[in-house]
Formats: C-alpha cells, sequence, structure tokens
C-alpha cells in the first residue's frame, strides 16, 4: 500500500488567518503540500484555495481515508467553507455526447486512448446513429438515443437513466447540436462541459461561423464552459481564436474552427479532470 | 525627376478575363508591376484588386500624372469598375481625434516621429485640455475643441470646418470618447478609423472591460473599424487578443488592453494608409 | 464533362510585364482566373506566381487536357519560367511514415477520413509495429518495414521500392525518428515534409522539449518544413508556439507539444497539397 | 500612518511542513496574506515562494518595519531558506540604458508618466547623444556617456559611478547596442534585465531579423532575460512572438519586431519591479 494523490479545494468569505489555518489542518494531518494556489475575488470578498498534496499509507486508503476526509471535513465546515475532497486514483467516469460531427468526440477518444486524460469514458451517445462505425472501431461503446423515439423528454429521460446506471460523474457535449432542457442541466450542475463554436458572448446561438463570416471579424474562437439554464450564458473555462481573413469561407473558418474546438475542449476538460475549475456565478477561477 | 510609385484599387461584378484586361492595361501604360493581390467574393461575385506598381518618369509627375490618371479612369469606367488610384508621393493628411487618455495618441505621434507611418498629422484635436501638454512637448500642434462652448452640434461644426482648412483625408479616433453625429459620420465615409476597445461584436458599448470582466472571459480584445451611423457596427479592418486569468482585476485588462488598442490601431491605420483596405457592406477585404 | 479546376506555379527572374503576359496567355486559352497571386524577392530579383483557374470542357481532359498542357508549357518555357501545372482532380498520393508516437500520423487519418485533406493516403509505414493495431482499425493499411532486417540501407530500399510501385507523390514524416539517407533525400526533393518539435532553429537535433526545458523558454513551437539533406535546416513550410510556464514539466511541454505539432504539420501539408509553397534556397513562399 | 503591502519572496530545499511553517510564521506576525503562489522544481528539489500581504500600522513604518523585518529574517534562516522581502512603498530607482534605437526607451518612459510602473526613473543613458532631444522634451534627464572618452573601460566606470551615486536598483537594457563586461555584469547580478529582439536561444548574437529574414521563418519572437557573462544566455523572463510571411522584408520584420520589444520588455519589468520573478541557474519563476 503507497500514497495517495489529492486535491482539496476550498471557497470561503475571507478573512485574515485563512491560509494558515488550512496550511496548519494539512500540517497536522501529516500531509505533504505539493501544490498550492489561491485567489481573492476582492469584488466579492471571497477566498479560493486548491491544495495538491500526499498523503502516507495510514490515510491512503480505506478506513483511513474515510477518517482523513471526514477531518478535513471538520474543520472546513468549521471555518465556514465550501469544499471538495478527491483523491486521484478515484477516476471520474466521463459521458461523451455528440450529434453528427466527430471531429471533438473523436479527438477526446483518441486523447483517452493516449493516457492524456485521466478518467474514464464507459461510453458515448448522440442522438444520431452517424458516428457509431467510427466509436466502435476504436474499440468504444457507442449508444444512439435518437430523438424520434417518444421525442425529446423520453429521450433525456433515457440518457439520465443510463448516465445514473453508469456513475457517470461528468458530462462533455462534444458538438452536441441538442438544447438540454432545464431540469437535465440543473440535475447535473457544474458537471457538464459544452464546446461553443465562437469566441463567446460574441456569436452565440446557431450557426456562429456564418455568422462570423457575414460580420466580418478578422479572428474567429471557440469558448468551452459549464452549462447553465441560460443557453451559452455558462461559466467559461476556456478560450482560444485563429486568425482569419476575408480570403476564407464559411467552410474553411468551420474548418480551421474545428482544430480551436478539439483543442479548447480537451483543455477545459482536463482543467477541470485535475480540479482545477472553481465555478461561482458566471465566471470561473481556472488555478495552472 | 524619378519614377512614382502609384497603388491602384478596382471594385466590380466579377466576369472572365479581368485579370488579364487590368494587366494588359498596365502593360499598354508602360508601368511596372511591383505587387499585385486580388480577392472575388463568391457569395456576392464581386471581385476585387489591389495592383501597386512604378510608373516611369514622364507619367510621375505633372501634366504626365494627370494623363496617365485619365487613361486608368477611362479604361476602368469601359469595364464599369469603381476605381481609386493613389501615388505614394502624395502623402495623406491625418487627424488625430483624442479625449483624455492618451495612449493611442501618443503611441501614433511616437510612430509617425519614428517614420513608421508615410502620413502627415498636421494636429490632434481634443475635447478635453488634458494631453495639451504631452502632445505638444513632442512637437505638434494641439487643438481643444470643448463641448461645453456652444454644445455638442457647434463643436462638431468647429472641428469640421477645421478639417476642411486643414485639407485633412482621414481621420483617426485614437480613444475618442464622443459619439460622432450622423451627419459628421456622412461626411467622412470609410475615412473614419476607430478602435474599440473590445473584441467586436462582444462587449460593444461602453466600457467593454468591465464587461469582460464581468462575463469571466478569458480573452480580451481590441477591434479598429471604419466609422458608420451604427455604432460599433463598421467594416473591422483588424483585431487581436490577449489572454486574461481570474486573476486580472478591471485595472488589469485595462492596462494589458491599452497594448492591444494601441498595436491594433497603427496596424489597421498602417494599412488604410498603404491602400490595402476595400470596405464593401459590414466587411473589408485587407491585402497583404 | 464538366469543367476542371487548375493551379500554375512559376517561377522566373522578375522583368516588367510579366504579370501581362502571363493574364494574357490564361485569358487567350480561355480560362477563368479564380485566384491570382504573387510575390517578388527583392533582393533576388525572383518572381513568384500562382494562378488558380477553371478551363472549360474542352480542355479539361484527355487530349485536351495535355494540348492545354503544352500550350501552357510552350509559353512559359519561352519566357524562361519554371512552371508546374496540376489539375485538382488528379489528387496526390500521400505515404505517411511514423515510428512509436502515433499522435500526428493518427491526426492525420481522421484529417483524410473527414475530408479535409484533398488527397490519397495509401498507406502508413513504420519502423516499429506499435502502431499497426491503430491505423488498421481506423481502416487504413499499415506496412511494417523495421530497421532490424538487413540494417538501414536494406530499409530505406525496401520504402522506396514501396514508394515507386504506388506511385506515391508525397512523403510525409509524421514523427519517424529515423534520418532518412541523404540518398533518399536527393530521390525526393521538396517531396519530403517533416514536422520538428520545435521552434526551429532553436533546439534543432534530438530531445527537442528537453532542450527547452532545461533552457527555461517561455514558449514551446513545432516546425514543419521541406527535408534537405542538412537536418533540420530545409525550407520552413509553417511554425506555431505556444506559451509555457515554470510550473510545466517536459512531460508538459511534450502534450502541449503535440497539439502544436498535429495542426502545424496539417497546415502545413494542406499548404503543399493545394500548391501554394514554392520553395527556393534555404526559404519557401507560401501563398495564402 | 495607515498599512503598508510588502512582498516576501523565499527560495529553499524541499521538505514537508514548509508551507505551513511560513504561513504560520505571516499569522503570528500578524499580516494578512492577499496572494500566495509558490513553485516546486521537482527536478532539483527546490521550493519557491511569493507570498503578498498587508502589515498593521504598527510594522508599517520605522522601527517597527525594522523589527518587522529582523523577525521574517531570523525565521526564514533558521528554516535555512534564502529570504527577500520587499516593502512596496519602497519605489526602486530603474536606470534606462539605450544607443539610438529609441522605440524600447521611449516607450518605458511613456509608461513610467502614465503611471503603469510603480518605479522611479532618474534619468536613461546612451553611448550616443541622439536621442537626448526626445527624452529631455519628455521632461527626463539624459545622460550622454560615449565610447569614445576613455575608451569602453572609461565609460563603464563612469555608468557604474553614476548607477552608485543615484542609489539605482535595476539597470534596464533597452536596445543598448554595447556587450557589458564581465566585471560589470557580476556586479549587477539579476540586476540587469535586457531585451533581445530575437526568440532565444534561436538568432542569438548580432542582427537577428536579417538572420530570421535569411532563414526563411514564420515567426519572430522578443526576449527579455537578466543579464549574465554568457551572451544571450541569461534566464529569460518573458517572450513573445508575431507572424511574418515571405512578403516581409528585413526593415518589415524590424517593425514588427519593434512592437513585441515594447510589450515583452515592458512587460518582463513590471514583473520584476512586483518581485514575481525568481532567477535560479539559467531558468526562472514568474509567478502570475
Amino acid at each position: 500500500m503507497s500514497d495517495a494523490h489529492a486535491v482539496l479545494r476550498v471557497v470561503c468569505h475571507d478573512r485574515p488567518g485563512l491560509v494558515a489555518d488550512v496550511a496548519g489542518l494539512l500540517f497536522r494531518l501529516g500531509v505533504n503540500v505539493v501544490h498550492a494556489d489561491q485567489h481573492r475575488d476582492a469584488e466579492l470578498n471571497t477566498f479560493f484555495q486548491r491544495l495538491e498534496f500526499t498523503v502516507g499509507r495510514d490515510a491512503a486508503s480505506g478506513p483511513g481515508r474515510r477518517q482523513f476526509t471526514d477531518e478535513v471535513g471538520r474543520a472546513c465546515e468549521g471555518w465556514k467553507m465550501q469544499w471538495k475532497l478527491r483523491f486521484r486514483d478515484e477516476q471520474q467516469r466521463v459521458a461523451i455526447l455528440v450529434s453528427k460531427r466527430g471531429h471533438c468526440a473523436l479527438d477526446l477518444l483518441q486523447r483517452h486512448r493516449a493516457g492524456e486524460l485521466g478518467c474514464e469514458v464507459p461510453f458515448v451517445v448522440s442522438n444520431h446513429p452517424d458516428l457509431g462505425e467510427e466509436v466502435t472501431r476504436r474499440g468504444y461503446r457507442f449508444v444512439c438515443e435518437p430523438m424520434a423515439v417518444g421525442g425529446k423528454a423520453a429521450q433525456e429521460a433515457r440518457i439520465l437513466d443510463l448516465l445514473a446506471r453508469e456513475k457517470i460523474d461528468l458530462v462533455v457535449l462534444a458538438r452536441y447540436m441538442q438544447i438540454l432542457s432545464p431540469s437535465f442541466v440543473e440535475a447535473w450542475p457544474e458537471k457538464i462541459i459544452n464546446i461553443h463554436h465562437s469566441f463567446l458572448p460574441a456569436f452565440a446561438g446557431a450557426e456562429p461561423y456564418r455568422q462570423a463570416y457575414n460580420r466580418g471579424v478578422k479572428l474567429i474562437g471557440a469558448t468551452s464552459h459549464y452549462v447553465t439554464k441560460d443557453l451559452d450564458e455558462g461559466p467559461i473555462i476556456a478560450q482560444d481564436v485563429d486568425d482569419v481573413s476575408h480570403r476564407e469561407a464559411v467552410s474553411d473558418l468551420e474548418r480551421k474552427g474545428r482544430d480551436l474546438e478539439r483543442v479548447v475542449l480537451a483543455h477545459a476538460l482536463r482543467c477541470h479532470l485535475e480540479d482545477r475549475v472553481i465555478a461561482y456565478g458566471k465566471k470561473t477561477v481556472v488555478f495552472d
């Protein structure tokens, strides 16, 4: 039995002595902090901290781990902190949702296969059958849940059921072209990551590359964000842009955009999986 | 008397043989093409071309130049082209308008002084006196035209009068924080360049850095565009962005933004002065 | 039988009238120029031009195409131009060479499958068996040519033989970790594209990410270039960089670098396949 | 008498409990930590930390400040840490050295005037008289120390003397085109910041833009670094790049490069002045 690696994130109202309090707690618990980062939103007077540490073999598993977690939780709650503690060996289970365009979903599978993402990917769900062959030939399970069978409410119910049965921790919308219902979104707070194919808040809504072309912008972008009830308004995790010129047709913007979308979504997903993101209001802290 | 350098830009409905027609004309007129670039908007079926060339001493000045211009004009009109011919030695006269924040205006003066911009800058106008000392100590004329004296209409009339008297070719709004009236804008079509301190169309309107901060974007931008009656909707000439993180306050965004604004405005101005920009509808062709 | 799309590239010593000559020739041949771009290396007095056009049904195929090509060739040679004419429907055949790291090769296959590259990819060759399963499950042929069988000279001979039999037009080294012999390289001038995992000329040679880490640079890069006898010295087609910080270990640089390598190599390959690149000396013209 | 703002930086061999030790010390001393960041070089097993905090009025000035500093120092030395404590109100005095090209030096003056740099700039020194008028008309002192008077050793001695008399804390080489002697450099360890006009380690030495042009790179860069005895080998603080194409002559690279140099040098200087940089070996930690 060896050491375990864990990440603790805390959020609370700021006050003097917080850093010393948390550092002292972890020291008393015998952990070795390998990385610590913090942030203070001066306008809201809110304190955010992320601590990455190793715990010795006693606390690394079984009852020791439960006891360790209890002690951390008791202290944090005493300090009126919101807290999340995750051990790295508890890999998150990620469901990928996609429609017809596979570039993001297949890219995530390739990164997963290459060991770039520390998570499990038990299946890919789509409302269309088109990507079935590409997904299964890569060795992943493909689930087709078409809208036509019983309408949108029934389709979402089947997907929610699948997510529950498969003990999914996170949903990634890898160009899933359906708007999730508010009840779906509310059931998965800060647990649905979307890639929008524009530099939000510019060109929210449908066909952003066409909008960008018509407006004549000189840069196009992609934005990965948590999904909330307000479409394209969720907290942004990552964004990037690329140059375009008058020479480029809508199809060129789409092609360039695919590279942006792939990289931005994969980056946002990695940040989430490494517990680097804390969403608050419409914003995020993304520790690097 | 030596050779002269000129740029011809043409726009017309596309048809076969256009490139050969124009190339043949210039060859017959004895010019040496040093650079040619063209573009076709496939959706509008419109053809755009920019030709940079040298003309021999006969056509380089005086009556020869007028005759050369006439022949080019006659041919282009015969082909139903819009055309503009400009000789490089006819430097454009540029008026800089600014309010209180001098970073863009002073940067343009520094570039002008260093010979980076091929134009004349006879004066800087402001609706506030604040930058007078900084401008004049650099050796430039400063004109203060406050709103308070007679109201906005009177102030604009005084500025328009000044532009006319000084034979100004182009107006640069280098963080001029007043909205020009529609009649001012219409009198100067494609002859007013603005710098907007956001990545348009995101965060149009007032206080874009505050808007960007509140939205939690991960990149901020700057946009230089021609001014039209529709605020922040004019054809975009240049844009750029820079990364921001949760650590950065509004004041940090403003500071980073100043560097973006300076570089984007100077780039757009250079493109205009080198006759590289053709605006059409809400878009531009920017030949590189 | 419909129209055909073609690209003509010419290089020659610069002289007045060149643009008109070429434009006139194409007009007489009845083509419709859809894009033209040119460049002049002022230091070498060399002229480069790329013309993209459609030819009518008479010249689009069979004897008409041969006759068209002959006429273009005759004219260009009369003008002492180097010239290359390629019809778009004659897809190039591209061989991908790879060693153990598949990120670039698999990415190219995914782009090929998605129709992003206008070429044929008859096979992937590797000096190791590792990627065989990944390549074949995507429906592509995998050829393993290990060094161990007969040594390097024999291995290269087998690959050269394969390239000849399969009528390959272009070789892409997608992280092929062997140095090709000078005789191999000379047999494929400007027909081998490599991706080097650094911002050349910085960190040429082995383990560039380790070199970059040790030097403490704040940006890492990737460079795609034609392969010449001088290692890492061939004409550069495309480069890009990404930020890195003190937080990132060599393995992080490698991960970020994989994204750079994929995008830069794909971009360089597309430019080559669209006949946008003209190499001369150690440099390239890359028309956009 | 109000609170004071201070930054403590520590470097030491890594060991468990370090974070708790430092946090506990600062808590006992009654400071309020407003920002903390840390880094661990895993290969060297070295720990780096930067803490930004406010101290109450007792410790903010006079004997209280000295006593506070002593207590911090005693604790850090007990823990075998290298440490530096600086109060923000003790502005650093910065000397700008320049030769003939003023774009970086004048840009720093403009930023200083705008309040962007929290430092004093008592003078600008040059080995040429050319920039005297531009500097003095902006209201700064200009000192000309030509090489011709007594040779290089004498010139450096005069500059060193000036730096000492003026109690200078930091020297900025803003395109100072002379190589400082090893004895000068050794007298100012990690206190001389240079801007090199290339993406180091590419194109070290003279005329980097010409080198970049000749090599045909597709990006040019600028690098700001501490000066050490090994030319262009000092620890890098900041780098950035911009695209270039075959169209751009050496003079275009120089013009684009000037914008890069300005921004990169100003950024590096700000990082230094805010005590964000810790150099070690050939590398730096730059806390953001």
